[in-house]
C-alpha cells in the first residue's frame, strides 16, 4: 500500500490534532504542565479569550486529559480547578519537542524564554528520536510503513 | 521569577504554534514528510478545503519551511511543487511525538495506521526526552526555569 493509497481516517496524527490541534489547547497544556490549575490564571497567562478557553477546557475534560475538581476558598463561591491526567502528562514530550524547535528557530537574540532541565543533573533536555534497540534515529533513517490498522483510501470521484 | 510572573510573549511554544499551530498545517507537514510535493495530492490526502490548503502552504513558504519550485510536465501548464527545508524536517520529531501519543490513546483496535521504524534495524521509533548527559527524563524529572530571554509579564489592569 503506497502512502497516497492509504486512508488517513485512522491516522494517529490526525486524531491527535482533533483532540489538541489548535493553538489555545496546546497553550492550556503548557500552563497545566507548569502547575497552573485555575481558569483565571490560565486566562491571564495565555490571553485566550474567555469563551475560547472555556470551550478548550471542556473539550480536554471530555477527552480525559483534565479532571475538573471543585474547591472553595473561605468566603468565596465554589470554583473548579483543572488537574492533568496521565493521558495529558504523556503529551509533555510532544510539547517539549515543539518547544525545542521554537528555541532553535524563533527565540529572542538573548535566548529562549525558558530553560528545560533534567532535575537530577541540571543538563538541558532534548527530544530525540530513539528506536527500541537504542539507536538515535534521524529523519533520513525513518521508515514509515502501513501499520496493523492500515485502511485503503476511498478515492473521491473527480 | 515565578511561572505566572513570566511574560509568554517570547515563549517558544507560543511562537511555534503561531507558525504551525493548527490542524491543517500539521497535516501538510505529515504529507511533506512522506514525500508528497503537489497541491492536488495533498488536497486529496488531507481533505483540506482548497483555499485553506493554499493559505497554509503560503504561510509555510513565507516562514521558510517549504520551497515552492516550478515544474512542468509535457503538454501541461507550469505547476509548482513544495519541498521541505531543513527547518521543516527538524519538526519531524515533534510530529512523531504527537503520532506516538495518538498511537497509544486513539488507535483502532487493530492497531496504529502506520508503523514508524528505524530503517537500520527495523525497530519501532519512540520520542523520549533525554538530557545532554544522556539520562532518559520523565515529566516528573523536568525542571522548568526562566531562560536567558525571560521577560516579566505585563499585568493587565483589572
Amino acid at each position: 500500500m503506497e502512502w497516497l493509497e492509504q486512508s488517513m481516517d485512522n491516522c494517529s496524527i490526525q486524531r491527535t490534532l482533533d483532540v489538541i490541534g489548535e493553538k489555545w489547547t496546546f497553550l492550556v497544556l503548557r500552563e497545566v504542565f507548569h502547575g497552573v490549575r485555575r481558569f483565571a490564571e490560565m486566562q491571564e497567562h495565555t490571553h485566550a479569550p474567555r469563551p475560547v478557553l472555556a470551550k478548550r477546557l471542556a473539550k480536554l475534560v471530555e477527552e480525559g486529559l483534565l479532571e475538573r475538581v471543585p474547591y472553595q476558598e473561605p468566603g468565596q463561591r465554589e470554583r473548579h480547578e483543572y488537574r492533568p491526567t496521565s493521558k495529558a502528562l504523556e503529551l509533555y514530550p510532544a510539547l517539549n519537542a515543539l518547544r525545542e524547535w521554537g528555541d532553535r528557530y524563533l527565540a529572542d537574540p538573548k535566548g529562549p524564554a525558558r530553560s528545560i532541565l533534567h532535575r537530577g543533573c541540571g543538563a538541558a533536555v532534548h527530544a530525540p528520536m530513539v528506536c527500541e534497540q537504542g539507536h538515535v534515529v534521524a529523519y533520513s533513517d525513518i521508515e514509515s510503513r502501513p501499520g496493523p490498522g492500515a485502511r485503503l483510501e476511498h478515492k473521491q470521484l473527480a
